[in-house]
Order: structure tokens, then sequence, then C-alpha cells
């Protein structure tokens, strides 16, 4: 008798871990759908992005939380090259004119100066890992090599995903810079690859529509 | 009387499906600890995660699969770019010298030439997903922010773990090449970054001492 209310209370525990697995998931998909729309309302969103978003809203199983589309950006640094004093310089989440940034540049007063063409990244929150898992195949599919699951508790999975085109170099330093002519190449390189990065969300687009639920 | 049975079948069914987990675990765990030692044997492993993966190896939770401790290449592409038509031009998985590299990107013929200093990559397997989220509480601490569950499946988890250091850029393209001045600083820029990478592993080791058993 004791084993068997040994087992019964095991199974209602389980219930009440599934009922509350349940509220914590619709709560933080509910969540993110405010942000989301709110940060569309205000213009806050990668246009490019807003066709995947606008689609994963719809399911029943997942959710976005931050996400960016991917930029072309210049990123200040101090002597030390730490994190917390790296700043946004300028940064553009567009194919970008030669002519603007090579300005930016030359107009740069700072330490040091690094060019950085950024891929997608993209947080997919869902309620298990069954679900979790379903990104991970989805994400093989279209060939993003860096995505993963970085939260994992019981009704909350978020995944992240990482696009793969990425320029990363510094360009500027004391005295020493990289000449036009080579910059006026990095950018013209920047800007192809952040048409591949578009490219990728469109695919990811695609397959999510067929996967995702 | 049903009832009774339906948990007593499904509680057996758990214990079957434990027992069919630490199995798997068991020899995931194996074949990877021979993977590794004779990798080691025959001089394949990076010597800066030695400690590390013996560490790892110690452990009842953990195992290592594949990683690189980082490195500065130069990789060669075709007119496409594509993946399928990437190769190693040249690789060092330690401090570069200027001379070298210069002398190996003067002599390079093929289309594109990128260099790229590359971070630490490890694959850090273990038995349940609490265990994979020790690994990520560790990488935050760390400050390791790429990291993230990659395979999940009962009594094998697979945690990829990504540095932060990181130079990728084109250098070369046809007639189009960056100054020997600017790449003496790009290769020392390189050499900087393969250093703060190195630390990096020091302390994940110093970490994963207190955090994984």
């Amino acid at each position: 008798m004791a084993k068997k209310q040994e087992n019964e209370d095991k199974i209602k525990t389980e219930k009440e871990n599934k009922l509350k697995e349940t509220t914590r998931f619709c709560m933080t998909k509910n969540h993110h759908k405010n942000t989301y729309n709110e940060a569309k309302e205000i213009g806050r969103m990668d246009s490019d992005l807003i066709p995947l978003c606008d689609y994963i809203l719809t399911t029943k199983n997942y959710f976005t939380t931050s996400s960016c589309a991917g930029r072309i950006a210049l990123i200040g640094l101090g002597k030390n090259e730490t994190k917390q004093e790296s700043a946004f310089y300028r940064k553009w989440h567009r194919i970008v004119n030669t002519k603007e940034v090579l300005e930016a540049i030359k107009n740069y007063k700072g330490h040091v100066l690094w060019f950085k063409q950024e891929p997608l990244i993209l947080h997919l929150g869902t309620n298990n890992i069954e679900n979790a898992k379903k990104i991970l195949t989805l994400c093989e599919k279209v060939g993003v090599k860096r995505a993963g699951i970085k939260v994992a508790k019981g009704g909350k999975f978020i995944v992240e995903i990482l696009g793969t085109q990425n320029i990363t170099t510094p360009i500027k330093e004391g005295k020493i810079s990289a000449s036009e002519e080579y910059l006026k190449y990095l950018i013209k390189k920047g800007n192809q690859k952040f048409k591949k990065n578009q490219e990728l969300i469109k695919k990811l687009f695609k397959e999510a529509k067929k996967e995702l639920k």
C-alpha cells in the first residue's frame, strides 16, 4: 500500500509540474508577444526579420525574444579593448554606401576602431526540449552551424541562432590605418556578406513555416 | 486496479529508460576517452587544451569530443567563396611570427585569401540536462557568451563552447591586397588575441575543476 501511495504521489507531482510549466510557457510567450509588438510599432524591429517573427507569433509552441537581423558597424575601443570600453561608433542595419563609412572612419577620434559585419542573431523560445530540438534540426537544414539551447527549464527553452556571415577586423589604431583602397574593398565585401545574411533569413523563414507549428 | 497497473508500468518503463541512458552515457564517455588518448599520443591534441581535457577525463559525469584550442589561419577561397571551396592555406596553433605569415600571403596564388584568428572551440559532453546546464553556468561565469546545448538525448548531452576572441577578414583578392604595414598590424593583433584566448582556456580550466565533477 505504501508503494501504491508513493506512485500516486509521484504522478500527482508530475501533473502539478506539468501545469506549472504550461503556465510559465503561456506567460513567457505572451510577454514576448507584447514586447515584440511594441518594438515593431515604434520601428525598433529590423525589417528583414519581421516576416519570420510575425510567423513565429502565430505558432502554438514558439516565441522570439531579442534579435538582430545583422548589421555593418564601426566599433570604437579604448586602450584595453575590454568589452566595457567598447562602443558602437556607427551602425547600419542595411547595405551601406562607401562614402558614409569612409567619412565616419576619417572622423573617428578614439583609440582603436573595428569594422564589423555581423550576422543574424535570433533567440527562439519554446515550451519543451523536443520542440527546442526541432529548432536545432531546422538550423542544421538551412546551414546555420552556430545554434544551441541556452536556457533549459520546464516550460521555457531558448535557442540562440547565430548566422554564419561575418567580418571582424581592426582598421585603425593610433597612427596605423588600413588604406582607403583596402577599406573600399572591405566595405564592398561587408555589403556582399550582408546580402548573403539576408538570404539566410529568408531561407530560415521558409523552413520555419514548414517545421515550427 | 487498472490504474495501479498503469502506474506500475509507467515506473517500470522509466527505470528501463534510465538504464538505457546510463549505458549510452558510459559507452559514449568511454569512446571519447579512447579517441582523446589516441589523439594525445600521436600529438594531435592542442597542448593548450590538454590540462582541461585531462581533468575532464577524471570526472564522473563529463567527457570532451572534438576541440580546437584556437588558431591563426589563412583560408583560401574560390570565386564563389562557398564553404566547399574553402581550404586552409596555412594554420598555426600558436603565436606566429610576422615574417612567416607575410611570406605565405605573398606566395598565395588562389583567388581570395582570408586572415583568421579563431578562438577556442570545445564540445563538452555529459549525461543529463542538469549537468549540461552546469556547463552553461560555468561559461557565463568565465565570460564565454557563445555556449549552447547542441545535442540533447537521454544519456548524451553535448554543449558547444566558442571563445570570444576573433579576427576574420579578407586580405587579398585578385589585384587588391591589404598593405604590408596593415598586415603587420593585423598579425600583431592576431597574436594579442591568441594570447587572450589562451588566458580564457586557463580560466575555464580553473573553474571546471571547481564546478564539474
